[in-house]
């Protein structure tokens, strides 16, 4: 069955095992693994991840698409041969090995990174290597269910290690819209113009003299937990459809805007929502990470097109949407990350961005990356491709977090990722601020009174109101005070006084 | 000499006297006017301030391109009757008004207001009141030394005023290039592949039915202060076109990609420095303001294109300009600031952006916009839309303030407009440092050594240090002395131990 996937016979020629390949990589190899959410290699890390626990001394630098599985990221942190990281990753053990200053992580916008590599910016591309569903009759790779970075990576790479997916059946072929910019300053524009638009294409270009082994890959790899939104996601959902719908009937937004839905619950859940929602029937997507409910919409006719760079599926929707792929394929699209987050179409196309904040503050500065001021929580992915260029850009987040114990609402935020300026509207479930026409003083009043829990609001407002008498500005502040939530935090474990 | 430059002549006929239109702007008007740096109206404003001096009360919403002189935004400030201003300005009185609380004031990235006014997001387009230089045969606007937001403010107006310039002749005919993008979802790309293409009119579409007066202007306009660069500009300068030139020849970075240089005097020594340097020859400009040394690359033959949203023209430099206006017209485009500062424009041509800023922390988060966390300077402008899309974004600022009272690198910088994710190098007079490979802790010990003053190296290496030991995290912070810098200043006048 493996075999028959590869359609380009000089390849079959370059099968191999695992430990076979893996010899190419050793200590300060770059690796340049394919892998966002989903389709990552799986064989190879684990070979890796063998030499070191027989006493193999070695670090190598991982630079991805986004996050990958536990089977990766988990497994090489643990095994300590983890140098460096890039550009966004989730895994809670090389979390913790980062926090702790023991894996070099540098978090990058996702749209940037392919572009940076090409350059020659990240230093010597050693080795690529990514996971395939297919070979094409041309010695071309069909992609899994991700595409992220790998085709610069393969474009760049001296050498190539391919794993072919035992898991993803090649029939998605046709899913994939694979297109290289040119590097600047010579280049036209990115010809897309709708959602739907496929301008490249359904393979990535190999030179199969670079590839140095092709290995079966037994595996399989963690799946998405899917839950149904509790009532906060749903809450802050409707919010968001209440307030979309609003602004279309007043003439103030036109309909037909594609939207992004970043990582987390409450995304999920705002697409979840669309499914019961008559007034909005025909959508695009124009996004990073499809999730399960895209299926949902599709099934229901209200989707046009689902544009992505890697889908975020449990394990049921992934059987359902190979049991039923040529119906899906028709409404969904997988893009290297270069372009499913690139400035240009995001501000042609007027994407409505949703994305979730990890704290908020009362002038509408937001942190997506690090919970008080210092530590990592899983890096800024695409969340300022689409906040800074969206049409209209939403934070979304629950106004507390640990059962109340956290106000994700505070006097400052404890790290900036998104400015006020690049912020447009900021939702938790006790309401929605809609700050485009607000000074900071009038978003800090309707922030605190919208969006900030009861329990946390008198402290709000008192910091707030001193900070105007007594230090005045067009965003008052009290430096010493700014992280008196934090501090509390810290102290006693509870951000309540 | 007015009445020929309206060669329409229905306009003629509503030649009026500026007390006559201005009293079409009432309690409550939103007016929306020319101005971007250079060419901004005149003789309504001093008609306005005189009504409030004579009694009058009333409040106006003024929406402009960015800054305009003090004849504009500091008049209407002093004489009270300024409600709301955006989305960006530089006047002593209005900062002053602003900061006390007396002046709504929101901070728009300069690339977005236009097509927030075109959706109506901003409320009512009551007036437009734009400085011409000429009415062509069709009745429509040649602007003067800027365009900004105009196009749009006029095309949307109910009412419009014209303010025939009499300073500026209208042989600059010619240099502008209005395009006026089309609304999302359905829009095309921007037809501009290299900075010299043109691809709209050279005059802004006007429907003279919507004309409520012409008035004449007897008045000129502040012209910008040009001083030689100092020592510490010219080093910064001198630090990055090494850098650039030793990417350049490393092969990392192209040759050929177009500059930006943001307001203040390091972007002007920069672009001062490339006059003498025979590295740089043929050089493009993607910018928003375009400062006096651009005429001295159009005559040193080092300049294929200027292009931008204004002049910030010297005195000389205009009376020069104005002297050979035909050759510097066939080097510089002026542009609406939805086009000189737009995303997909920046990302396509792989600007290089060279911003100020106010302060940079050790980690590379920067302020532009807010001294000690609360007082507003003049607004994120465009520094926004080129740090973030830009292919290789610089941060300058000289390493202290005020006498060196001030440390412009800190452990945390009290507001923050540009993260870490979207500024590539930071640059003082002491140093460069490129963070696009290194992670935060790196970056922290790289700007310490080689940005930051030698008097406040050992207070930052204190905080890191400590920071790392007993906080630990991707970004240590100590959040209760992450803005001891700051509360000392505050204290005793002086961020010295
Ligand atoms: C911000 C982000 C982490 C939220 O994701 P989520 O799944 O909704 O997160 P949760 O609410 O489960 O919170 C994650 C953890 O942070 C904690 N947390 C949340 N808010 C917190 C706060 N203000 N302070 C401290 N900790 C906080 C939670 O308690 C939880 O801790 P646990 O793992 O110990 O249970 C996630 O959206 C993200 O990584 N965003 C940045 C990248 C991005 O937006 N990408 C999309 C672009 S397309
Ligand atoms: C940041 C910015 C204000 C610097 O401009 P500049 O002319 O070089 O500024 P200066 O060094 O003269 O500083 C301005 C004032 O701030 C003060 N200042 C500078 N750094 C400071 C700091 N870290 N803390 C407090 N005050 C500071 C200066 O002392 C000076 O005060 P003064 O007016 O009382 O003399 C200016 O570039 C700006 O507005 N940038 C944002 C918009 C932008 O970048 N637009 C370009 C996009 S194309």
């Amino acid at each position: 069955m493996f075999r028959d996937r590869i359609r380009y016979a000089p390849l079959l020629d370059k099968i191999t095992e695992a430990h076979e390949a893996a010899s190419h990589i050793k200590d300060g190899t770059n690796l340049f693994i394919s892998g966002f959410a989903a389709g990552y290699p799986k064989e190879v890390p684990k070979e890796l991840a063998r030499r070191a626990a027989n006493g193999e001394e070695f670090k190598i630098n991982i630079f991805a698409g986004a996050s990958t599985g536990e089977e990766l990221d988990g497994l090489l942190a643990k095994a300590g041969i983890v140098g460096m990281r890039r550009p966004y990753m989730g895994d809670r053990a090389m979390r913790k090995m980062i926090n702790e200053g023991k894996i070099r992580f540098k978090d990058d916008h996702l749209s940037q990174l392919s572009q940076m590599v090409r350059a020659g910016d990240c230093g010597t591309v050693d080795m690529a290597l990514v996971e395939a569903a297919a070979i094409t009759e041309d010695g071309n790779i069909i992609p899994t269910l991700s595409v992220g970075n790998t085709p610069s990576y393969v474009q760049k790479a001296d050498k190539i290690i391919i794993e072919m997916s035992g898991e993803d059946p090649p029939t998605m072929e046709g899913i994939h819209d694979i297109y290289v910019p040119e590097d600047p300053p010579y280049r036209m524009p990115i010809p897309i113009y709708r959602t739907s638009d496929r301008v490249g294409k359904p393979f990535i270009d190999l030179d199969p003299n670079r590839v140095v082994g092709v290995v079966f890959s037994k595996s399989s790899e963690s799946y998405h937990h899917f839950s149904e939104p509790g009532e906060v996601p749903k809450s802050i959902a409707h919010r968001i459809l209440d307030f979309v719908r609003h602004e279309i009937k007043k003439g103030r937004l036109p309909k037909g805007l594609p939207w992004q839905g970043g990582v987390g619950d409450v995304a999920n859940a705002v697409l979840s929502q669309f499914a019961d929602d008559d007034f909005f029937d025909e959508m695009d997507l124009y996004s990073e990470v499809l999730p399960d409910s895209v299926l949902d919409l599709i099934d229901r006719g209200k989707m046009r097109c689902a544009s992505g760079s890697a889908v975020t599926f449990s394990k049921q929707a992934r059987e359902r949407f190979f049991e039923r792929i040529d119906n899906y394929k028709r409404h969904m699209i997988l893009r290297p990350v270069e372009i499913s987050n690139n400035p240009e179409i995001i501000r042609r196309l007027g994407v409505m961005a949703i994305n979730t904040a990890l704290e908020v503050d009362i002038y509408g500065q937001v942190n997506s990356t690090h919970t008080l001021g210092s530590h990592l929580m899983n890096g800024i992915g695409g969340s300022g491709d689409f906040e800074r260029n969206s049409a209209l850009s939403f934070m979304v987040t629950p106004s507390t977090a640990k059962n109340g114990l956290i106000s994700a609402v505070v006097p400052m935020v404890s790290h900036v990722d998104h400015s006020e300026h690049s912020v447009d509207i900021i939702v938790t479930e006790n309401g929605l601020v809609d700050t485009r026409n607000l000074t900071p003083r009038q978003a800090a009043e309707a922030i605190i009174k919208n969006c900030a829990h009861p329990d946390y609001q008198d402290a709000l407002w008192d910091y707030f109101h001193r900070a105007v008498t007594e230090r005045g500005g067009h965003e008052p502040h009290i430096l010493e005070e700014a992280f008196s939530f934090h501090t509390r935090f810290l102290e006693k474990g509870d951000m309540h006084l």
